[in-house]
């Protein structure tokens, strides 16, 4: 379908992208993520990106989902602040049942994308593409994507989006204006501008309930981080996605060694996400 | 009492039966397991249940147990999904106390046993064997095989089920038309087609409260993994069931050791499969 | 005051009353413990006194104390049984303020003290000591023999305890005929036959919130496991309440080392119980 | 502004100022630290102080906030007492929001000040500053440090503390008349009687959302330990905060090696405080 040029994101692609902190930096300068996922029916997802989103070096998390969800989210991560303020970068949608969005969610949600600060959109809030001018990457896997595009009218199927990711992803990226990171064995990045990334999995185990959710965590926190250029360069964005999901990839990897080769969770990724960076960080 | 050739289950053959992620597989692919174990009074059995399947390298477990405990198992394992929906195999019974099966619950085992993809029964739920035609893997200790027995008008006891398992596991799998792990310090399995398999424990401290349940969940991954298979050879299951018990014990050993040889509790299995599966794939 | 020959307990004396499981041991041969300490108001207690009873080979644990208390407990123990049924040993007290029982935690005492199998009494259970002829160990500290003493009309003071630590523990046993077990840098186990053993701490990072509930749990385990030996002969309660000192001070102190020589907590101290029987099991 | 002679604090200055337990030490001469932190909106920073006073070596936390919060407290540190009674030192006001202080807080608040016991003053406590005349240390950033000076008619801004923090700290300890540690990369702490210490944070992730509230429990419990020799020496309270923070600084050090290198969050500081203290005591 198209000629463009991709190519494969290497770790000292990665490495540059990483901001370490500084002597200057505050929890603040270092970027605060407020996050809108989970729900009664699917708190899961809240709980694995708001952990992910910590582990990747986010200055703060803001989570200010339904209450019992967030009474789970701060039994995982005590530091997590449960009352909305001030933030750099959303994280919206995954655990969130597009059907069934309260009012009050729907409310939050227009909040978050209306602040004009980059936004991660997954999931049940794949949606709201096009609802809003913020830099925006989004992190379907190919069934949720060919979904997309069909409500847009484009032809398409989940078979037809799996035989040609690169394709696809470039397409979404045109049609949707927004960094599309299609998500599979080999992950894809476009963005509307013409950049092309892939990311191959360094392990088939990253393939687990919530290791999407994981995965909007790290973005989540790189984009925070990364506010500040952000503001300036939004082609900065697919580069930071292709750290997010080469990180995430590592992080499967040493969980895989450190479970002795066998099965890892979604927790188990996350927990490895700091290794995974201190890795690139040299 | 029988004359059937017994075999010891070895390591090589476990690792035979054991199938590692591919390039194509998603989460799906790998095996969704239904959960129905657990209630108000012991909630414990399902946590340890569907920690031991994800640990196991399910791909998904939905566990729709009481709201309570759905509140624990997500505060254990956050990648749970706790609504329905598709699942490749069901483990069942553990947990619940079949004189008091609600309405609800007694319509939700109903609908899984009627679903024909493979099952699990165990404890609370063995007295459903006969019930559905699906391919089926019971799991009692020598009481509740006795009790199952007894019920069915065949004469016998605790004792003499435990002085010869093996005779008892292969003509319960004869009546019952199941397959039969009959637990113990000698495992037997056994099916209605004369497959005989024993698994010795490596470790007496494998004899812990919730070990049972652990066995269950493990059980339960590995079926969900090979739903493609055991929908075309049902016979299958009883190598599976003969793999679960050995990684059962190895992980055992395993936490055993890492315990410097002390006492283990069932989450310390649980925690030590992956590093079983990881070894016998080598 | 007392001329008894005391005699410091070795690890070898220990290792003696250790109990490793067998082929033909299940969680019920190996020992239930049934649990009732803890109160909405001293949750804590039990939370700690169960984990460590598992942690120290207990085949299960029963606790049936008020229904948050058991939510807690599930959460960090799920494979604790949270209902009523056969047991071998009780621990009862700790966490109960004997100033406001209530009608129904009296009466679950009160069947407990009744079952004649043996009993860790602790805390706010002591002044229940001599309203039973059961096997009995009681593990109060300083103050609490004190007043224990003084409510029989024994004159003495929290000083005069610490000061002669022997000579009160075995007028203890004395008056009170069961086995005491005065917990304090040299805790001193007497019993009402002459029994008169002490245990040096081997760290005073000992000294901490929690660590006496840990001590009845390792304790009450013990106790469960030996219910076959302890139905035949008394005397052997002194010696396992020895071991389970012995234990709960070697497991503190491999908990200092794993902290890097710095502070333990209550928990650090349970998850070094198996180590610690390990070591004496060799 | 300021002529003092300020002096960092080395690792041989905190460890004359840890006191590791004795012989005759108990958990209430270990030191009981009493905590009225954390709300129903900010409940993290109990549970974050409450965990990190355990680990730097209280011999008891007393946590006293809404039902809610001790619930999460106790799943996470089952060892705390979640009731009144005495206390050898106060940790005030963190995770509380002075503008919505309940009339019970408020009396919770006042009923601490008025107990005569050293003190620790943070966060949504600072207003309470020269309420009381018990030995006091407030550990504010400098934003709090500003807002706290201009409610005392002192014109500064938080440029201004950032840009001379040494200053600024001693400047606040004179007009308050308390032990300021004001907390930055450069650690300033300050007494009215001159004392003038820098501890120089070894990581900047330090900076991360929890951390101060790690710290104000590391140096709750270092007060309360050492509350015999503040009842008689005031002047030691500013060397106490000193080895806090540098604790503190060490323990992140310690988690990020832990972490290979990459991010770290408040509770891994935690994890690694008493490994720092073990360092110190050598």
């Amino acid at each position: 379908m198209a000629a463009t040029s991709w190519r494969e994101w290497r770790t000292t692609d990665a490495a540059e992208r990483l901001r370490a902190p500084g002597p200057d930096d505050d929890k603040y300068s270092r970027g605060v993520l407020g996050v809108v996922t989970g729900s009664h029916e699917y708190p899961g997802a809240a709980l694995l990106a708001v952990e992910a989103a910590m582990r990747a070096g986010a200055g703060m998390v803001r989570y200010t989902g339904p209450r019992p969800v967030r009474a789970l989210v701060l039994a995982r991560c005590p530091e997590v602040v449960t009352v909305g303020g001030r933030v750099q970068a959303w994280l919206l949608g995954s655990g969130i049942d597009p059907a069934r969005r309260s009012f009050v969610l729907t409310g939050e949600l227009e909040h978050a994308l209306a602040s004009r600060v980059p936004v991660v959109l997954d999931a049940g809030g794949l949606d709201l593409v096009g609802t809003h001018t913020a830099p925006t990457v989004i992190t379907p896997h190919a069934r949720e994507l060919a979904t997309l595009l069909a409500d847009r009218e484009v032809r398409t199927s989940v078979e037809e989006v799996r035989a040609d990711p690169r394709a696809w992803a470039e397409r979404a990226a045109h049609e949707l204006g927004v960094v599309v990171l299609l998500k599979g064995a080999v992950t894809c990045i476009a963005d509307p501008d013409g950049a092309a990334i892939t990311v191959t999995a360094p392990t088939h185990r990253l393939a687990t309930a919530g290791s999407g959710d994981v995965l909007g965590g790290i973005l989540g926190a790189l984009v925070a981080s990364a506010h500040e250029e952000l503001a300036s360069d939004a082609h900065a964005l697919a580069p930071l996605a292709a750290t997010a999901a080469l990180l995430h990839g590592r992080a499967a990897e040493l969980a895989v060694a450190a479970n002795g080769g066998g099965p890892i969770t979604a927790p188990d990724i996350s927990a490895r996400v700091p290794h995974a960076i201190g890795e690139l960080l040299g």
